[in-house]
């Protein structure tokens, strides 16, 4: 299985999608993850990304990254401006194993401005035609570190008291903070203090959307596993005042 | 064949395709039908899934829905909010046949905001791999009735006059109503009225978009059997005031 | 492999996805080209698919378009509006042969307003099954000429001058002309005089995106071998005030 995942909208993954096809057997599985990832943005599409890819089978995920056939192992094909890293980081703890960085020899006269379709897609389909076990195999791949880290910066906690930031707004609003659900264990049905952007609200802590009315604000752990603050059937960012990057304090009186 | 539909938007929808293709085996196919149905509106969701899950082979619709191996017939998995039930009216209809509702039993600890990945796809994938004509022999499932169903009102009808209302709004500004498209049979080239919103407008009944000039108004029979109030290259929803779940009146003089 | 393509938006596509697959064994993959085609607009999509097909393997593209079994021979199943022809065009020319022109017989009563799912998509999954080797063999299916041509017109060429027009806007705000790449050979780095819509700007030839900063104006060939007008990170077509079917001047002094 291929998956492809891009910031590209439309139509252009279909390119890569053509290539990936045209290039592995007509049985070969092609998935998308989603096209339309915060543009230009490796921190958003690494931050879903690791939240997404572990969820599949073993596969050669461009992002463009890539899977083996016959093996348990996964390849990440993509750029290096550090969104591979977080969802390696996230496979590899999946599956309690470490991971290895390839860089990618481009020989042929590309195009400059169209590296999904030239090089990132035609890279995810020889790999998965190699098999993940025997990257090694592959004259374009040579071992090398990567250039570019990233990692989402980590909370500052005390008992009642978390320091962190807002990591993404997903597409129904809800801001999804750095901050470890765990930090919420025992609290339901309390309130929470959230302070960002210089206001200052309260709101419950529950365990549904449906806890509070239609239009009320809540903080909950997400499916992620962080704390997002979010309004049933409503956009939390904007109840909060909460953006992407914004510092954020969660206390408990 | 596994299906998703949900109103998920992006990018959370692949990690239910991540979990069916985990549990399934890799040449299962998932099918999006779509994931930006009208949020938070069983109602809407269900007229649309009416519409196009009868157009499918047997498969597991994860609605999140259910398919079957070497069987004919179909499984819809999802949430008791009544947004399953004209599908699967739908469905028997189309075959002629009646239908079974299960309840799924959740014993995993699931996340509490993220049925979509932990509760409706992997028994989507179980039921897919168990056979829809095996779903008796799966733990998780016991016969019920469902708690909440969902109908769509009917129109009142006499000759020449129908009061109904509008069922959606599609992705083009049609405004669909619940009136039976037999209500324009003979009618064609003749002027109909339609009063909606306190405003009344008359229209011509045609059999195509194109026959009337770009702008124009127009009624007709949508592809779903009902009758539809549309413009000619824009937005009937704007051209005629109509707006989702209000009355409207269709007379003839 | 069966291939879709329309600008149905949502949730319509579906339909097809279905029809396709009921038509189809269980096996022959369906790949989605794009659904938010410009709508009503046959010269954007034939852009498009023009340079989005050749990449795929040999396949029934419905757009709604044709694939083969056992056979390097593709089909394009569609309207008669010139929307098949460019890519057909693209496709003969990747494979240098030629191509023919049948006639789809509709003999059911299909419904007047949605010939994606009652036309289109059921011949597309006929096709594919009796192979594009065999079309011949195909009742509904007769040797005819395209009624409707559709060409891109030429840009008007001197040395270090040519006069064309704005072709399509991509989904980044890249404003892709209709002049040939090859006009900028040996001109990375010079600057380039744009004139389009009464204003005059001028901007430097680069390969990548990245040769100006964030926001600036740029040249540039895009992968799809024209000259575009880009703003690095930005629109081009709201910074050239460039709109699609505009005359638009390139010149070098």
């Amino acid at each position: 299985m291929i998956t492809l995942a891009s910031d590209f909208g439309t139509p252009y993954p279909a390119a890569m999608r053509g290539v990936v096809h045209r290039r592995t057997d007509d049985r070969t599985q092609v998935s998308d993850i989603a096209h339309d990832l915060q543009r230009q943005d490796p921190r958003a599409a690494a931050f879903w990304l690791r939240f997404v890819l572990p969820e599949y089978p073993p596969a050669v995920h461009c992002v463009v990254i890539d899977p083996g056939v016959g093996t348990d192992r996964a390849a990440l094909v993509g750029p290096d401006n550090g969104v591979l890293l977080p969802p390696a980081r996230a496979l590899a703890a999946a599956q309690d194993s470490e991971f290895d960085v390839f860089e990618i020899e481009v020989s042929d006269p590309a195009s400059a401005t169209f590296h999904g379709r030239d090089v990132f897609a035609p890279t995810a389909a020889d790999v998965h035609d190699a098999g993940v076990d025997s990257l090694e195999t592959l004259d374009a791949l040579t071992p090398t570190d990567p250039e570019t880290d990233l990692r989402f910066p980590e909370a500052d906690r005390s008992a009642g008291r978390a320091i962190g930031e807002v990591l993404v707004v997903d597409d129904f609003g809800n801001a999804i903070t750095n901050v470890p659900g765990d930090f919420l264990d025992g609290r339901t049905g309390e309130r929470v203090t959230v302070s960002t952007g210089g206001v200052i609200h309260t709101a419950p802590v529950t365990e549904t959307f449906a806890s509070v009315d239609p239009g009320e604000r809540l903080v909950t752990v997400g499916s992620h596993s962080y704390v997002e603050c979010d309004v049933n059937r409503g956009r939390g960012d904007e109840a909060f005042g909460a953006t992407v990057g914004e510092e954020i304090v969660l206390s408990f009186e």
